[in-house]
């Protein structure tokens, strides 16, 4: 089914000339197909193209691109509009994990996905509350830290109100399938295959042995934080909050929102295999 | 519901004065509620019993009581009669995860399942086909290994025939849920919670970086050996089968056959924690 | 041979008073003993005896007695006074790693220390530098971390100036051997044998495969930082320094000048073991 | 200076044509300059000239090559005889972490060294003792298991008479510091740097948590058999011993002869990047 596509949000880095390059290149190929552009202001401020600036989270479009590696997909995802458009990802980083599209494919996959040709694919991702207050979903992960280097956090985990464990350790990840592959990965948790409904918490430096466990995503689990009186909660590695100990705990399961990426190529499993390639690329592109 | 029981079969260490003298207390115990007792061979001569010996596979019991650790309730498993009475297992061991009673509560949890008043948990097992053969669930996990000390196995992974990825590894296991806080955990694999419905795949000693993966348990994996030109395949520890090259690969699924347990008290969290303080007990005990 | 100690240096946590009655107590009995006493400003102030305060860089002392766990002494051997006096520490935290009498033991400790009876313990500390400047000498680690959460840091590590290897990672640790025991091991890092003159490089949450290293102490290590434009260097973490891209890069290798710390009783392994033994303890007084 | 050889021991992989063919070429070259030539049995066998055989453990030569992988270095090392000639490797596997020479090198590298303008590396190796007998020495590693898939072994380690602590795993590594990128790097030891004089403690998939723990290469270090009956000792993959439950414990040291390289081209460090970038060859080259 061809999607109705009338305007289109453009989001890059712009700290790389070849992502503005593209993003140039991007904005014209769309003009001429006489969709409508609009830019991040960052963005436009970069290309100087000032009058399509739109912050993302007020960008009332039918796609967006994204123009860098998965730090832009995921703060993309912190900011959008809601209901929330498709994201066609254009991958100019090494750890393109999320990324589907590498530059070369950018105006094949945008003229397939616009003439019907591609499908969308859903991404789980994780609700977070502290109290009353809803935080930004988590596409990645949800972690919990003490907020100062190599200061030990200490909380009490629940599953649907029964205690796990206690963690002592610099950190505490809950990563969604998606981002099971990233930063739980590095701190040692397993692999999530992308069609198990299920969320892994995993340690960082756990002081006291704590096993990742996986949990199925309609689970709810309850981070009460025991030390010390104040911790970070970092969603995707750009949203922070603090919690205080004795306020109301974190609370962390499946969202009701997932998100959706324009499917292009590769398999998770092609993905995983060139991921643990990625030490073979020149390690100052990552 | 009380359950309909009149024939008990009785499985149970024989190198341990203790458990030999628990299995005579619950026979005597049996016998006076009128129930007839089967005992496991080895058992039976252990005991001077041998007019009640009956091996584990032929007994046509409608329940299996197991006095001893956590292999002693793997092995029972591996032969039980089908259809396949539940398990009322009595812990002697240090490392009981899988077992429900301690040894002062065994008359206890006797008595309160006659009367109907625990209820029966099902746990799900592995089932591994080698080409047309089928071979024994296993509860805890199938483990492939080249059979020889500090062989190198190499293998490639499959999922519903997607290639996952190839392994080079001492060996690799596929735990179920009960199985991962076994072999698994001990190899770097995570915990599953006891809700998920899943298994994971995890290698031992990679050469090559290969992480723990976890799989919805309606996937079927199949293990195809690469090198050496013959393979070993382990099930629970006991049951032990070669595979060659060139041959039919391994394949494993969730079992349609779960295993039953008489459940007595404690919730797996809470034997998961005391599971990290085993250190504490005597070693020489484990 | 009876040491010469006429003023004896006293350190304690303040926030527990459990630690503030046993001061009162050590105070009291070293009064008795005709010896002079000097209190760290915050513990003075504490306790209320403000005109026996001295911060600690500039006590002119023959002993330093610490009431804490191993952050108290890690904090007191970041400052202590030229040429340093030996340490005598009292172990008030489960984390007691490095903490040597066990408060029951203080003051037969004490009189033993006294009356010449105790050894002095040299340990091996770290010593870094920033260009010409000197930082404090490590006990434990010097840790390198890009200084904001789950933020990536990519540094070059020399061995006397040849390449070892480049590190993508959340940070890396240079941890000595007492250190080795510490957040070197929470991250992955092996002991290190108190007999083995060695530090240990061990990464936390590497993106890329980075394995613990350990190299001999005579070693000079450069750590040349690559992202991001700034990172934090937190020496036994309580220092902090930043280091800039462009500027000097941080160099690590052993100092001349080893602590000295009254040795009482336990050998380094069963230490160790004990360690293991931690989560046995009640987690809320770690 | 100019090394004085008259006679060179040639070892090959047999299962291999490149392997065979390069051998019958450095014969030839070997003989081209009037050097006499000594085959192993199977290689003088598998190339038709039975003529040449001799057992390793009987080549009086000054002289042994090797072509193959580390593999056949360690078989080599295992049988050489005494005094021990020096080792030019020739690498035509995968995994060449101690082999120094690619085949395309492999004339350059035999004239360089016939011209005395190559060095000779030493590299220690273990001792190892099983009360009166001795083991033969190992190059990469000594490692005790249960010697059955999936069973149990424990044992208590002492260093120089005092206890370390009980292991309770799948087996236990000692490795030698050229080891340590080996067997033992699989099961999650460090890399030990080429000048540390050091050996590592690495358990295999440890029940209890058990750290690799790294000694001083002067240290003596006793494995006490607990469980099971018997286990077995296996020397750099190749050589097996059973120990006995209640006979005398293994010991392992540093052995006071050292193994002897012909030194070609790259630095340890340039070594072990490449090992990491191993993923991105062929894996069945493995």
């Amino acid at each position: 089914m061809k999607p109705q596509i009338q305007r289109v949000g453009l989001i890059s880095r712009t700290d790389w000339k070849e992502a503005l390059d593209l993003s140039l290149k991007l904005i014209e190929c769309l003009g001429r197909g006489g969709l409508q552009v609009l830019l991040e202001p960052e963005l436009a401020k970069s290309i100087g193209r000032e009058g399509l600036a739109k912050p993302v989270e007020k960008m009332n479009v039918d796609l967006v691109i994204t123009v860098g590696g998965d730090g832009t997909i995921l703060r993309t995802c912190l900011s959008l509009p809601k209901p929330e458009p498709p994201i066609l990802s254009i991958n100019l980083g090494v750890r393109g994990f999320l990324a589907e599209v590498e530059p070369d494919d950018a105006f094949k996959a945008l003229d397939e996905y616009l003439s019907g040709r591609l499908a969308v694919e859903r991404r789980p991702r994780l609700a977070s509350f502290i109290g009353e207050e809803r935080l930004p979903d988590a596409l990645n992960e949800v972690f919990v830290t003490a907020g100062a280097p190599a200061k030990l956090l200490h909380v009490k985990v629940r599953k649907n109100g029964v205690e796990v464990d206690e963690c002592l350790a610099d950190g505490i990840i809950i990563a969604s399938q998606v981002g099971s592959t990233g930063y739980s990965l590095s701190a040692g948790g397993p692999v999530l295959d992308p069609e198990l409904e299920a969320f892994v918490l995993t340690p960082v430096c756990a002081l006291v042995p704590f096993r990742p466990i996986v949990f199925p995503s309609k689970s709810v689990l309850t981070i009460e934080l025991i030390r010390p009186s104040r911790a970070l909660v970092v969603i995707d590695g750009h949203y922070q909050r603090e919690i205080d100990l004795g306020g109301p705990p974190l609370i962390v399961t499946k969202s009701e929102r997932e998100a959706r990426f324009v499917q292009f190529k590769r398999d998770f499993y092609e993905r995983l295999r060139s991921r643990f390639l990625f030490r073979g690329r020149k390690l100052n592109e990552a």
